[in-house]
């Protein structure tokens, strides 16, 4: 991948002396970067442009080519490549759009044939429909739109899928003061994925931290493995995440399109950073340049109350502590600074003072506490001789972040021209909005965290299972071309350990009462018919029924209300099980997603997943540690967990049953969708029990 | 009020010619802004500042005053005012602080003795422990800061409980290019509150918008009485929201905690609209300067595909449609601009064509569609040449909008420089950031639609109730002083027209037995008994007993659950109830709010109250369509309504039961706290049954 970026000598096709010729343009970025390497124009029409003579082909140029540009008609593309293979040219960017993204048909045939051409010459290439390349460390420069001269070369590096977002990623870390290293528009990603340049990044000495903007993502795995290895931060913005998306991606990048769940959980297991907007790309780019923080504890220093106020708030909201200030601390402010320091308190109010030392001194004395992680630093600097000293406080601060090893996230309220100063001037992030600045910080413990823990092939445990027995019953199903299995999921789940309930079919009150004899008072019936959807909501579910006289009185009432509200329903039968009582209703699922392969599910049962939406996901494989986050992030857990008075519920057979069903779901991509619906959950050291299944073969 | 930001003679007090001086940097600033009337400083060492005398008491002074600025040490704050008094000033601005809100005994007793003085004289005051007041029309300025010279005028009002927070805003307008027309800060709000101001602002013709920034609220029900009445947007960040907020807004304003929720429901009632931060306050300031969207049908015209992407996701997630384009204006445009528009969709991807005229035709045919409400551009300009044509197109943009009365929300994405010369130059909202647009627009839809809404007291109806018997009720507790109503508040409720369920208390299987019988099979019976929490956890709730023996046998298990669990329980019998099956479990409820009075509120039964903390507030009284929307409101609305196959629920008897609750609260201000849980809603016409209920007395 290295030869993208570091070709010595380039050839542009597609370069003609017209004055609206894009190619020309391409030529310009390259002089204008300073391209270290050679460049030569190539155009069918020859002529010259800026004194440089345009080739008519590329085979007429008297040198060895690294690298070819291509910017010429789709339909000529082809032709053009194969003079490149000729040439002996092993690298291009194919800049050309109007492929499969604009017509299906005719763009395919030309991509095909353009991929068979390719892998003939040995030629591997970055496009079509994209807006090329840059690396800011050779002046390499190689899009078609003239490219800001004032881009700063830094350790900041882009893949993007889209030309025009990459673009403005640029300019919004021009204006941030920010810099670039390497930067990459993969558009159709005919034969250079994503995945290959994020692997290249990952390498590559002069990258610091890699942004990625994704439309589609085409192999999920591949990308979740190659990012799990990165030791540098990676940001990644995905979008058409929904209806109406899918509609232009199709046509535009020709994107697919893929559960926005699923992508969740696929970034925050292999250590991705998901940016949503450009408020938070532009915050993270910052907040990652500053020192981890290490803890939760935060103490806000303030020019203001009321600024104080709303840097509290905003700790609340992203979960940070306010550190506790210790008295000797608050003596030691107090006999410095009295009469300055409004209230000693964090936060720490510094009222109407202003006087650079001593900010900097009480910012100094915070950052040696050891129970403080991080300080929020907000600041108000409105007339020109105030703006002069906070600079120098700046500097300070800078210093203190350096010599301490703790993040101080620095906001301001300033003029534009201010802060426009400060950004381009100082190579420190400049927060101006105080919520914000706040959830930087929380995004950057969150990362440090996160990255810590991904897992490792070590950390997925193999249970035990009988995988032989559960492949017959699915082998069976198949044979006789069935892809739905009922009662055989509740065998399947037992075969991997997932315990079950016992459960009798019966299709008369009386076979009903002898299933409930046989299983022991008191039972549960429900309603086995495939048309009813809602079974409780018309009497379908009838439980804790304490003898015999209650089963028939309850099977009647039953009947009654089923052909009340559903007279041509079908039934094949009820259902009798011993009754289960306390525990909680769990949902556990999964499914095979095109995108990342099987993800497992965890949710609340009953009705909440239905009305709130409340689940869990995970890709499979799982490790313990990541069973165990999904039942921590279901809101509820604070129940299971045993808060508010309730008993706690039996997490480790929960975490067990998950790893089991990640495993079942690798075991066999032929599971298209399972759903264990309910799970009942009991107390601690009492287990679980699927009370229903239905597997879903594809 | 008009008197404090039109005077025509100003007495500022505490000027003296030293340097750090604060008052003088008062009198910098009247001069500054060009105030229109006199200006006389007052300063007990006397001497004189830029060729002024200063007046050694304001007695000196040989001319009529209307207004005293008052900055001088707190403790002799009353001695200044009792001069002032005796001057005959009857208006004064306090920015002195170190009042309650930094000694709470020596603070309260000083301003005790301001408010006799001012009550004496009939002085009205602002303050103390604020930085005074701004008025752009006459240039009356007054803050103890250096204020920016660059502040606009315009139309735009500003009212805030923290004088940093109005700088900063006052900063952000600016720099958004953005006018002022009064500033006032409220500090401790000792005589003049926010809300006298507020009323003021509402009437006030050079205010076109208000923007309030609180910490506290004292008196909501007159706060909201007063927005109700406004014709102007009025924005408001409420800070001061958690547990950290409060420590520090105690010693900042001496602020008083209210329950967000509450203020949520408040400021949705009355029109406010609530920001939280920064970026919301920017967005709504712009785009409440656009022509009113009166649908949810957009059009996306983006420059570049990824945009596009972006802006159709982000349309999503602010619940907008993508208008439907009608095939004959597709044809319109193909035929037109064939080859230039990458496709012919909505969202309508430019490709790469510039043509300003290209641009603002397709611009102006989208507007003229009428199934289009609005139009979000999104816009790319990098270079000198294409800002240049970028702005004529804005200018044109901003005509349109001018003429076809729909709103053009205008992102793009340019170097910083380009993006402050559009905002400083041109009077229209300039996005910079695509998800906050769409944000923005969504909000000023909701504001449109809600300012229609809002209820008027005509608007409140009077339930057929039984007062009386509640009130004997009530009485009789109160007199026994018992403050905890058990079995009487599901009374209290048949008299107030809310239905309720039948209940017997027994103490033994044999009077369970009985009871049951006489309500009539199946029944539930239920533990009584204050120890325990979680009554279902422990077997304490039996469902669907269908005969005597049942009872029996439940009866004892659930004796025998509960004397494991808790040993030492007192048990105080058991509540049988005839079985009640379908509907759905709901909670009502209501409480006395400090500062808003009685509110109301409805959620989810069951444990989703206790896991989701999912529930809607509102204020009392409520009008029958509030009453509605708290229902549509209630995650999980759908469910009721009838979707994905459930029945539909008695909406109608909910609604009627909300009101009948709203005037249950205001008819009993004694009532403290009232819970109806749960309450059983069950399908269309057949009502609602409260099963249990709570009512506390003050």
């Amino acid at each position: 991948m290295r030869e993208f970026f570091y070709p010595t000598t380039v050839a542009v096709i597609g370069v003609s002396s017209r004055e609206t010729n894009l190619g020309r343009n391409i030529v310009t970025n390259l002089v204008d970067f300073g391209f270290t390497g050679i460049v030569y124009a190539v155009g069918p029409r020859g002529g010259m442009i800026q004194t440089r003579r345009i080739y008519k082909s590329v085979g007429d140029i008297p040198d060895h080519i690294d690298l070819a540009v291509i910017l010429t008609p789709a339909k000529t593309v082809p032709s053009v490549l194969e003079e490149c293979g000729e040439k002996g040219i092993r690298w291009a960017i194919i800049e050309t759009a109007g492929f499969r993204e604009y017509e299906a048909e005719e763009g395919r045939r030309l991509e095909e044939e353009m991929l068979r051409i390719a892998q003939k010459y040995g030629i591997r290439f970055v496009g079509p429909n994209c807006i090329g390349a840059i690396n800011m460390e050779n002046g390499f420069c190689v899009p078609f739109p003239i490219m800001p001269k004032d881009t700063k070369k830094g350790d900041i590096s882009i893949i993007t899928q889209s030309g025009g977002i990459g673009m403005s990623v640029m300019n919004l870390m021009t204006n941030e003061g920010l810099g670039l290293n390497k930067f990459v528009s993969i558009g159709n990603a005919l034969d250079t994925s994503a995945v290959d340049l994020l692997e290249y990044m990952i390498e590559d000495p002069g990258t610091k931290l890699i942004y990625m903007y994704l439309e589609s993502i085409r192999n999920g795995q591949n990308l979740m493995e190659i990012a799990r290895k990165s030791n540098k931060p990676i940001l990644a913005f995905k979008s058409n995440i929904g209806k109406f998306g899918q509609n232009i991606a199709l046509s535009h990048t020709a994107s697919l399109t893929s559960d926005d769940k699923v992508v969740d959980a696929a970034f925050h297991q292999s250590g991705i950073l998901r940016v949503r907007d450009d408020t938070s790309l532009g915050n993270y780019l910052k907040i990652l340049r500053l020192p981890p923080i290490k803890g939760k504890n935060l103490a806000i220093i303030s020019r203001s109350g009321g600024h104080a106020v709303i840097g509290a708030d905003a700790c609340e909201l992203s979960n940070f502590n306010l550190a506790h200030f210790p008295d000797s601390f608050l003596r030691e402010i107090e006999k410095n600074f009295r009469a300055s320091v409004i209230r000693l308190t964090n936060p720490l109010d510094l009222g109407d003072l202003f006087d650079l030392d001593v900010y900097a001194q009480i910012v100094e004395r915070t950052l040696k506490l050891p129970g403080v992680d991080g300080v929020i630093f907000l600041h108000t600097s409105l007339t020109e001789e105030e703006n002069y000293t906070s600079r120098k406080l700046l500097e300070r601060l800078m210093k203190l972040v350096e010599i301490y090893d703790k993040p101080v996230a620095y906001y301001i309220s300033s003029t534009d021209n201010e802060v426009n100063y400060l950004k381009q001037n100082y190579d420190f992030p400049i927060f101006t909005q105080i919520v914000e600045t706040i959830r930087a910080l929380e995004i950057q413990y969150y990362h440090n965290r996160q990255s810590q823990l991904i897992h490792t092939s070590e950390d997925i445990p193999q249970c035990k299972v009988q995988q032989k027995a559960a492949q017959e019953l699915i082998d069976r199903a198949k044979k006789e071309k069935r892809d739905l299995l009922l009662s055989e999921s509740l065998s399947v789940l037992e075969y991997y350990g997932i315990s079950t309930v016992n459960s009798i079919i019966a299709m008369s009150v009386e076979e009903a009462q002898e299933a409930a004899s046989k299983l022991g008072y008191p039972v549960a019936i429900k309603i086995v018919a495939e048309q009813i959807s809602h079974k409780s909501d018309v009497g379908g579910v009838q439980l804790n029924l304490r003898n015999k006289s209650a089963v028939a009185s309850a099977f009647e009432d039953m009947m009654t209300g089923i052909h009340t509200a559903y007279p041509d329903a079908k039934i094949d039968g009820v259902i009798v099980q011993p009754m289960v009582t306390g525990g909680r209703e769990l949902i556990l699922g999964g499914r095979q997603d095109p995108q990342f392969g099987p993800v497992v599910m965890l949710g609340l049962g009953g009705i909440f997943v239905e009305i709130f939406d409340e689940s869990v996901v995970r890709v499979a494989p799982i490790s313990k540690r990541e069973a165990l986050e999904m039942i921590q992030d279901l809101r509820g857990y604070q129940i299971l967990a045993g808060a508010r008075g309730h008993k706690a519920s039996d997490i480790d057979t929960l975490v067990d049953f998950l790893l089991r069903l990640s495993q079942l779901l690798r075991d066999f991509p032929e599971i298209k969708e399972l759903d264990v619906n309910p799970l009942r959950l009991f107390k601690e050291n009492q287990g679980a029990r699927a009370l229903d299944a239905r597997i879903i073969l594809t």
